[in-house]
């Protein structure tokens, strides 16, 4: 039997995001905000997770399902409140088990708050629990009323709050855990008898009460963490909260950032002790760095694994791997399934795709190594091209240890450069060179006088 | 008959900027400050514009009367105060018409705001109109002073401000309406038996007043509008406000900014919804781009005409076309008069220079392309450069549909590579290559075994 | 005899660092922490230095004696207080001069701010001197506190402050200078009978006071300047306060900085007027930019020297001289020992490297220049290499005035090409080429038709 739920309301259409994507899909540090919803509450427990859909429901439920194929999915086919959205999902909140409602614009909630609040929630044996935050402005917000023991009271809305009520800091964050009994049976009970003939959820908590069940805020004084989304200014801010919070984590964790307002990190990336990140860094998906590497300024790492002390500066970087010691850039470009090894030179204007590169070889200007197998301690000249595509297929190029590759040679694949073989500058190889060769492709040079008069 | 003038005054010499260049002509986002305010006078209504010029005038007119050839000038020849510094203009400000006087170092006043004064001056019949801010602190202001029915009685400069009056949190922005005969009569009036031996353009609304005419100020709460500019610093401090207004602007209208920090756009770029702009993307000039576009991270776009669902990243492009779902980047150079198509790969090293580039085309890395009519489905090997010029004239390159161009291979030009034709890797083409032909001007490949060991 | 010395506590381990760098060694801008308070310490007349290191001593005697040799370093082998660390270098303090007592983690202190200080103690005879700041909070501070005539009485500790004491908000900063003879006094008199049992500095000035010598604390305001780096959140906000430091100066000696926040100049770095830096600008080492230049956006000079008039887009460059209205980039890389003249153009995707480059000379794109002596008024054509590397040694290529190499030429050196000379496109030139002779070395083309259908 499962324990722990979470329902995650993302019905809502966001108007002011002026968008042809329904709100909850929009990234912030690359990943859409009801995914980040989702992690959370997985991260919290949630054994499982159902998305109440609405606006551009086809599009929410092929994100979502594309990556969590196990979430389910309910229609909120009308906008009344929601208390009728969490109804919608009636069936999924079992008798015996507890469940989050969350929101899914609310991409900055950490698992680890839900955590307490879970922990809380069993601990007080309640029948609904709330996250409150203390702030000093309460206006807009529902409130947190309490008796002068600090028993919860109720929850009151902004513009129903009088007297001393307009007073109290202590707001209601939306963030909720419920025994899921009692929540369908409140359910079940709440009225939209009001003047937007809505459904609304923190109803539910006076119901609850009402029967006798305990209702409870467990207070926080962070009430960034549970910010709402509905525009793309504050998508901007979001944004900016979560890329600090990531920053100041790698931080704390022995690594420096020259400039944390200019390094943006996402949420899997890993990076080793000691290692400096410079202005201008973009770190996204699986990428791991390793111990004692510089990076950065002004370059991009996708799902890249780097070992140590590697610098990589105004570069580009796809899905690929990169050893211990080498340097790349400035103005290299590495494209995707390369393994690029140790003490190794990718210099500026090179870009290498689908390429294995071995130990101390130099690649150091304007050169392209692609779809190549390359030995140890080579030497690319300037402007040398693996020619790999002959405009139906594409072909390998192997160059075996200690070959010296001329400038602005041609490496027609498929071709074998064996161990230890020079290459003429100039020349377009074709054939295979045999070991400690040299080929040479090219014409005699003649000089003709007086021509430039001419 | 003209209903509205504007005076501008732009003769301060701004000792602080340390600088050859006059005050009112340094840029923010790319528009000398003195444009800026012609710009928000002449979307208000103002018809006619005159700037009163003094340090630098020959400077100031050149720029100004380049842009805006209907500016008349005017020049103050010695500083003897705002209000000797209007009178030079007097000669410009009719009897039958408004006039705004503003300055020249105030690069964030917005027409809107212009706009709503001269409503108000209309409405309320007023000879003076002032915009007033009402500010937290107004040590250093000049303030308005009201009667207890918030009628305008006064306005009272920071050191002659006593009593109560130090207390008036509404302060005079410097922006104001006049009725130009109100103006002229009162210019007439006012003295310089003061310290400075200056004339206070202020000192004409007592006097304006005293004649039996209406003052009032238009109240505003936001005095950052009204900044001037003294100093570099401040220079820098306008800067980012406006980066930041139009990137709200932007994320208001569907823009997705991930960074606005890192943002920086001109005034008359145009952005698509769903447009994604990375950080470090600079949008200059007349630059449009459309919907579902990623620009950036780390791209300059000048003047730049883009389709949907483009992506530009860390590249540089000017006065060009690219239409449709063509991806440019990382690291490419689109130099002005281009015409890029739909589908196209303009990818790492590659600069295009006025050329067509016909849709579906692979120009993938180390390229040049100048001066050439390039047709669809074209592929460009690596290295390829099209030899524009002889060192004397340069001639044009034409590719025709479906021909595949081997790596590093020269193009000559005046040269046509005719439909289907083939171009051999590392050959020079002088010649036009026939329907389906293959070109070929390459020297055999000899090797010279064990050439190496000597 | 030496007048003033400097002790410079630098033996903390910086456990929330979580480095294998000593805390110290970290950098802030590019220098190391301890540096930057050896150079104020110098800066303000001290004429010798001592340092007192502990954990990781050989890494910081290492880092500090290679640019320093005269320093003299102290060992604190215990953590016993800082009165303990002073009495490492107890033989270091003369009885006949002075001596500030620093801390090596505290980068943002000013030269001119120590120097004030010792103005002020031998102004007033003190046998010790204190920095104390006026904060808004002095919560975790020592407090100063004084007598009714603002005579110093004593340093509070925040855990001993009683009563008034709390509200006090006149704080240590922790920065001293001592009269040499009292301090050593005092420090042979102060005791660990403490909690921690440590020998706290601060002690030493009750004892300097019952001894019947004067002791007294500067006031000043900002107590940013002292703030002490203990985590690498810390540090990030020491480098934003320097860039920001260092910025401010720059714009007020009329440089046009775009960004601030985004601009990263070193502190021996020199600008002119009317020099305008766009974002993403890194100068780092000696750098010195002339008059009238643009440079950045997203570019990094380290250890150049750049002319009037030239700009600087999306490039790096190192070790290198440039001139007058030169153009750099977008994408060019320029590598130490070049030094390249007036209205130049080094272009898109180009290398130079160890190279000289004559006035007027065009390197416009996809050309590597290294070891070669090149004249004016050259054309490189697109794609040119100068070959200089044939595996084993490094020659140099001379290029004579007035030459015009075609695209995708590769000069082999050693060769000279004479003035006026030309190199016909995808030529590989091995021999000179004489004055105003055109050198070929190339294939002539073959027309295959009908090869694409086959």
């Amino acid at each position: 039997m499962e324990n722990l739920k979470a329902v995650i309301l993302a019905a809502g259409e966001g108007k002011r995001m002026k968008s042809n994507i329904p709100k909850v899909l929009h990234k912030v540090m690359g990943r859409p905000m009801v995914m980040r919803v989702i992690d959370a509450a997985r991260k919290a427990g949630a054994e499982s997770i159902a998305v109440v859909a609405g606006h551009g429901s086809e599009q929410v439920i092929e994100a979502v399902s594309g990556e969590e194929p196990d979430v389910k999915f309910y229609l909120q086919e009308s906008r009344q409140g929601t208390g009728h959205a969490v109804k919608q999902a009636v069936d999924f909140i079992g008798d015996k088990n507890d469940v989050f409602i969350l929101y899914g614009d609310t991409p900055l909630i950490k698992a680890e708050t839900l955590a307490d609040l879970y922990d809380f929630h069993k601990k007080e044996g309640n029948g609904a629990s709330i996250i409150s935050a203390h702030v000093e402005n309460s206006a807009g917000y529902g409130r947190i009323i309490r008796d002068r023991n600090g028993n919860f009271v109720k929850n009151v809305e902004d513009k129903d709050a009088v007297g001393d009520e307009r007073n109290v800091n202590e707001i209601n964050t939306g963030v909720y855990c419920f025994n899921g009994k009692r929540l369908k049976e409140a359910l079940s009970l709440i009225k939209n008898d009001n003047a937007q003939k809505e459904y609304y959820l923190p109803d539910t908590l006076a119901v609850i009460l009402e029967k006798g069940y305990g209702v409870n805020a467990m207070e926080t004084d962070d009430v960034s963490e549970f910010m709402g989304v509905n525009s793309r200014v504050q998508l901007s801010e979001v944004e900016a909260a979560l890329k600090n919070r990531i920053n100041v984590f790698h931080m704390e964790n022995g690594v420096t950032i020259t400039d944390p307002s200019q390094t943006y990190i996402g949420d899997f990336v890993k990076i080793g002790r000691d290692t400096i990140i410079h202005p201008g860094t973009i770190l996204e998906g699986s990428t791991e760095i390793g111990e004692n590497c510089e990076i950065g300024p002004y370059s991009r790492l996708t799902n890249m694994v780097v070992g140590n002390g590697t610098s990589v500066q105004f570069s580009t970087a796809l899905d690929s791997y990169v050893g211990n010691g080498t340097k790349v850039g400035p103005y290299a470009y590495i494209r995707p399934n390369s393994k690029i090894g140790d003490n190794i030179k990718v210099g500026d204007f090179v870009e290498v795709k689908n390429s294995v590169i071995g130990d101390g070889t130099k690649i150091s200007h304007l050169t392209y190594v692609g779809d190549s197998d390359v030995g140890k301690n080579i030497n690319f000249g300037c402007g040398t091209v693996t020619v790999n595509y002959d405009g139906k297929k594409k072909f390998r190029t192997v160059i075996e240890d200690n070959v010296f590759i001329g400038c602005n040679a041609n490496l027609v694949a498929p071709v074998t450069l064996k161990e230890g073989s020079y290459v003429a500058a100039g020349s377009t190889v074709t054939k295979d060179v045999p070991e400690g060769s040299l080929a040479v492709a090219r014409s005699r040079q003649q000089n003709i006088e007086g021509w430039t008069k001419k």
